[in-house]
């Protein structure tokens, strides 16, 4: 389906609204209001079986009747009745259908046949489908939807997974001072759901800020392909709540264990350059702010205040969210100091003092960012500018009048500094209701108390960063190519023996196909066999293979040191005849392993890292890398990664987010250990599981880094029991 | 000074306004109108020199013209004229002043010099003072402050070092539906401070919370032993600001370093059982939950709600402040099922669905928390309640009426509910704003958004907490006698030597008369008494000894494994010739350290730990415990404690704050290290920084933990440079 099939939602040149009513308090009846007082321009055809007219406009009892073309039409009837009319629908040519009713996949049952059918209908008769069970859908040419309420117009687009959620949000976006270019609602995501509308935003001119409420993501995939480039055009900020239901992740490995529920949304969100908010307050103060005011070339804010105490507050919540306040050259604190009050603080934050009229605030805001006052030139030299952005704060105190300065405030602002990020913080409520209005409703926020000021400064300074980034896409993305038949194959014997855990020989030939190198090891079935292969290992540990035995030290399943082809046979026959003794009845014995022997004290410098791999329902696999050892578990000094588009770039960054990497880098004259190679195994790692879907997860733990080299000693890999049709996300 | 001495603050017989006015506009003016618009009964005395009577009351022109006795004396002259009334006011004999006048100690020189001299006049006339340069003085008997609105009257303290965020917050207050038992304005704190009111209030009946922002806090001692008495009778919440500025410690040892500049406070707050704001909005959030609802008896709640969106939000944000959703009874769970619509979610959240009317909410409370219609009785067991309170969230629905639910909520929960923990969020603005302010006006708490409600339930639980402790003294206060003479006399040396780093050896002897165990370390002075000490230590490591000398294996300055006499004889010889060889010229050497080695491979089970203290101004030393060892600073894996009132049960739990307290108690089968002991060290350690205030800085790294016993083997300890008059804190 095509781009083109969206759009007509937003411009249709008519509407049908099935289940039009003209009695008050119906669904129907809001609808139809809804899009006649919304001053639609197209034509409206309400369709009722029992009236021939409603609200003064002609009403047809089926669709079918309707002698014109319908690009959209709403449903409002009941949920038994939707599937032959979206049929009727499809032979009458509609494009897309907006299902406001309830009573489909959300109740269950015959809900998610009726849902399925329709789905089926829409894809045969080439329609696009926003819900069921949603409140409509809003944009700036009509109100298709039964909120009781038309939201203002503005430049923001807000899609939420949640009715109650958007009829709350538009409730108190009227108490507010934005608009919106549409509201809508997804319902049950039959067809369309956040990423198509994402996809389309992005190009619509009449659109500045896409704000969302979601509550699952369905395609994953696509979310990492489409949004990274939406998000590059404008901000798209999201609250993705169900966070604390969704613990339910497997936790057979350290990896899984490690792994946050919510850790696939938080990368996927970064990655995609997304916002991510909190709360519904952030979802809007994030949304006005990046509305109305510049993004900051620099974390290099003043704050300018009336008053002492809110500006010790301001400077702790600036330094909370990591915001800097910029050094004033020598002229501005000489002109800020001869032409301010003696009791006045100028370095940033400066201090105006109590009894500043509005003028003070002017010339203190014109003096920090360098306007000349009668040409508008700076007064100073461009790079002696080292402010771009400020936080205006005023308390209520005796002299002050607070809407006056929010007018002086206001002014200076339009005038002189619309390239700089402006907030204020009006300190109060009765008597600095009206200026902090004024101010909301001329394109500068302003907030009750200065942290909410330094916590959306903070994400406009995150955004920056992203829009920074040169290229969407990393351009070193290596591909390795491992030997993925060899893979296949083992991947094969091991569901053949109806198995999901790789037996340790196992993982390290597949660990050998990716050029990942681990201790080497091979499978001795007979004594004779170990004979032959401890030669080649040298210095020698030897374990027996039985999936059935996990703890092979207490069955006498392992021999340390075994240096001799003799020493190798012996031992063999010995860990048999003690895991036949003393192991469980049913261990099948595959063999035993003769693994070479790392000689720790060779090194000059041994670091236990973890790495793994968990895989996420929506995003794919999670790399993990961290401190390793026994401890990796409590320790939890570990960072991730999707390995969507996972580029050496982001190797590098997450090894340096955890505290080992200083390890690593070399502590108090250490040398430093061999990073490159730790990179390369993480690059080779995320190709090995993208290209083997059906390995679910992974551990290396420990993997010894070394001065130069490394080894990755233990290893465990956990496939799927069924077999998983090879995608690759790369 | 008494304590009554303050209360002549709350309730004077008569006021002396000096400098009040009957211009408009000037602070005298202010200040007298508000005593006399705040309806005080007592009697009031303006005093001014060239007035007869002011706003028809007679005006003197000194208060030694006054006939009658004065209790408070308001001051709003000129700086310059304070000192002289102050004498005039003490000699009248004046209880308490009240000068809001400014121009004293903030502006340094002069200003400092007056503010010294009414100390001192105040002292010698037994006054007390608020200010100067303040706000003035509101209580429920009179406003004596120039602040331009009186606020409500109502149960919070309010108590304020800086003027204009009192007067920001009064003007918030005033929007907002609580009112105030007090608003005082403490300016510099010449005498009368937080702690001075605090522990006055917590005695007041007519306060109920107490609220402070504060920048400093001066007497940190008297703070300790006051608060927690008062936080104990009910909440105190303080906002301290100035956290970004308070990074300036010194930080020559590790506990330095790791010491957070904030970290002091938190640690005096929790012991004292303060609630922490970190936003002026917590300030007030905290303070109008605990005015009006009570603590939940246990961390178990429900959420009821009209649509599932906002219940989601609302268990992410409860997940994330770690409240605990209730289980409900089988009972309660077909109760609901049984009465609510077929799509109503009955497991908490509860969801009532978006048709919901009021009457559904009243069921939903009720059958959650057992109440029987008719006799208020419950339906339930008393055991079968397992919900203590409830977060009751509203959207503005189609078929919502806000309003009539917020009046059918609010009599709901007056009527059956008193005892449990009951705030709302309805959501939106517009449509729900006369809805919460009539929960708000009758003491619910109702939030714009969900995590707000948990936010201030979080803290409840907090507080839950405190005041479960059984006393406010830990019984098991022991106090170690250490050699304190002995001690002395070491120090004393290192004065005489005019040295602030002691000794390897010096160290060694001070944890030796603290019983704390090192590895036993001597002072040789000459080859010969090398050979006598060598067979009292055994096996040694010997170092030079030189305060110039600080990469001692850099010059050839230490010897390994010297077993014999002989051995270290010439080990001896041949340290001091490389040392004056490779070493600094101006080295002065005292000798070479004899060392017992630590033989760690005899041991089962080493773990190495960092021990330390650091000293705060106010708060006193603050100790230290973690993960030691050459990567401390990295790991980061420490907790602290002030060492003021350091209990047994302190020193449990700020081990157990770390990750290291796992790996103590033994990881996959190890045996558990010798916690007990480790308590001990920090028991002994915190005694000794308490002897001996001299003692600026401390470290212990590593402290080797053993299965049995441990070795404090590498011990720095700093000590100031002037002689500190020793006073212990405990």
């Amino acid at each position: 389906m095509e781009k083109s099939d969206i759009s007509k939602f937003f411009n249709p040149k008519s509407i049908a609204i099935i289940g039009a009513s003209s009695k008050d308090g119906k669904v129907g009846n809001s609808v139809i209001k809804n899009v006649i007082n919304s001053q639609y321009t197209g034509k409206v055809y309400p369709i009722n079986p029992r009236d021939d007219e409603i609200l003064g406009i002609k009403a047809y009892k089926n669709i079918s009747d309707v002698p014109e073309e319908i690009d959209i039409a709403i449903f409002v009837i009941p949920s038994k009745f939707v599937v032959p009319v979206v049929e009727e629908c499809g032979k009458k040519g509609v494009k897309g259908i907006i299902i406001i009713t309830a009573g489909f996949k959300e109740i269950g049952g015959e809900g998610v046949e009726r849902e399925d059918k329709i789905i089926q209908l829409a894809k045969q008769y080439n329609m696009r489908i926003v819900g069921p069970n949603c409140l409509g859908f809003i944009c700036s040419s009509y109100n298709g939807s039964f909120a009781h309420a038309t939201p203002k117009k503005g430049q923001i687009a807000m899609i939420s997974q949640s009715g109650a959620m958007l009829t709350g949000m538009l409730d108190y976006s009227l108490g507010q001072s934005y608009g919106f270019s549409c509201n809508i609602s997804l319902g049950n995501k039959a067809d369309l759901g956040a990423v198509d509308f994402i996809e389309y935003l992005a190009e619509d001119d009449n659109t500045k800020v896409i704000i969302c409420y979601l509550e699952s993501i369905n395609d994953g995939k696509r979310f990492l392909k489409v949004v990274p480039k939406a998000a590059r055009r404008k901000p798209i900020i999201i609250l993705k709540s169900g966070i604390s239901e969704a613990g339910a992740r497997a936790a057979s490995s350290h990896t899984g264990s490690l792994t946050g529920s919510d850790t696939a949304y938080d990368l996927a969100f970064e990655k995609c350059g997304v916002i991510r908010a909190n709360s519904i307050q952030d979802l809007f103060d994030f949304a006005e702010v990046f509305l109305y005011q510049p993004i900051p070339k620099k974390n290099s804010f003043a704050i300018i205040t009336n008053a002492g105490g809110p500006g010790i507050v301001a400077t702790d919540a600036f330094s909370n969210e990591g915001l800097i306040l910029s050094e004033f050259s020598d002229h501005i604190l000489h002109t800020l100091r001869n032409n301010l009050p003696a009791e006045a603080a100028i370095f940033n934050p400066v201090d105006i003092v109590g009894d500043a009229p509005p003028e003070r605030y002017v010339f203190a805001i014109k003096t920090i960012f360098g306007i000349n006052d009668d040409d508008s030139e700076t007064l100073e030299k461009e790079e002696e500018i080292t402010t771009h952005g400020a936080l205006i704060i005023l308390t209520p105190q005796a002299q002050t009048d607070p809407s006056r300065a929010a007018k002086f405030i206001q002014k200076t602002i339009s005038k002189y500094l619309k390239d700089k990020t402006i907030v204020c913080s009006f300190i109060g409520d009765i008597s600095i209701r009206e200026g902090r209005q004024f101010l909301k409703n001329n394109q500068i926020p302003c907030y009750q108390f200065p942290d909410r000021a330094a916590h959306t400064l903070k994400t406009m300074i995150k955004r920056s960063y992203f829009v920074e980034q040169q290229s969407e896409l990393p351009s070193n993305l290596k591909k390795y190519e491992g030997k993925t038949d060899r893979v296949k194959r083992i991947i094969k014997k091991v569901r053949n023996d109806k198995r999901t855990v790789l037996l340790s020989y196992e993982t390290v030939k597949i660990f050998e196909c990716y050029g990942i190198k681990a201790p080497k090891t091979k499978l001795a079935r007979t004594p004779r066999q170990a004979m032959e292969i401890q030669p080649k290992i040298g210095n020698a540990v030897m374990k027996v293979v039985s999936p059935q035995i996990i703890h092979k030290t207490d069955v006498g399943g392992i021999a340390l040191d075994i240096s001799t082809p003799e020493e190798a046979s012996k031992a063999y026959i010995q860990i048999v005849n003690n895991c036949k003794k003393y192991g469980p009845q049913n261990a099948r014995i595959y063999g035993v392993e003769i693994q070479e022997m790392i000689n720790y004290k060779e090194q000059e410098k041994v670091t236990e890292l973890i790495l793994g791999m968990s895989r996420d329902t929506q995003f794919g696999p999670i790399i993990m890398i961290g401190a390793g050892g026994i401890y990796a578990n409590f320790l939890k000094d570990v960072s991730f990664a999707l390995s969507y588009q996972f580029s050496e770039e982001n190797a590098k960054k997450m090894l340096q987010k955890t505290k080992t990497y200083i390890l690593l880098q070399g502590v108090r004259g250490e040398k430093p250990s061999d990073i490159k190679a730790v990179i390369d195994v993480l690059l080779k790692l995320s190709q090995l599981v993208n290209d083997f879907p059906e390995i679910v997860e992974l551990d290396i733990n420990p993997l010894l880094s070394f001065v130069k080299g490394y080894s990755a000693v233990d290893i465990k890999i956990t496939i799927s029991k069924k077999k998983i049709r090879p995608k690759t996300l790369i």
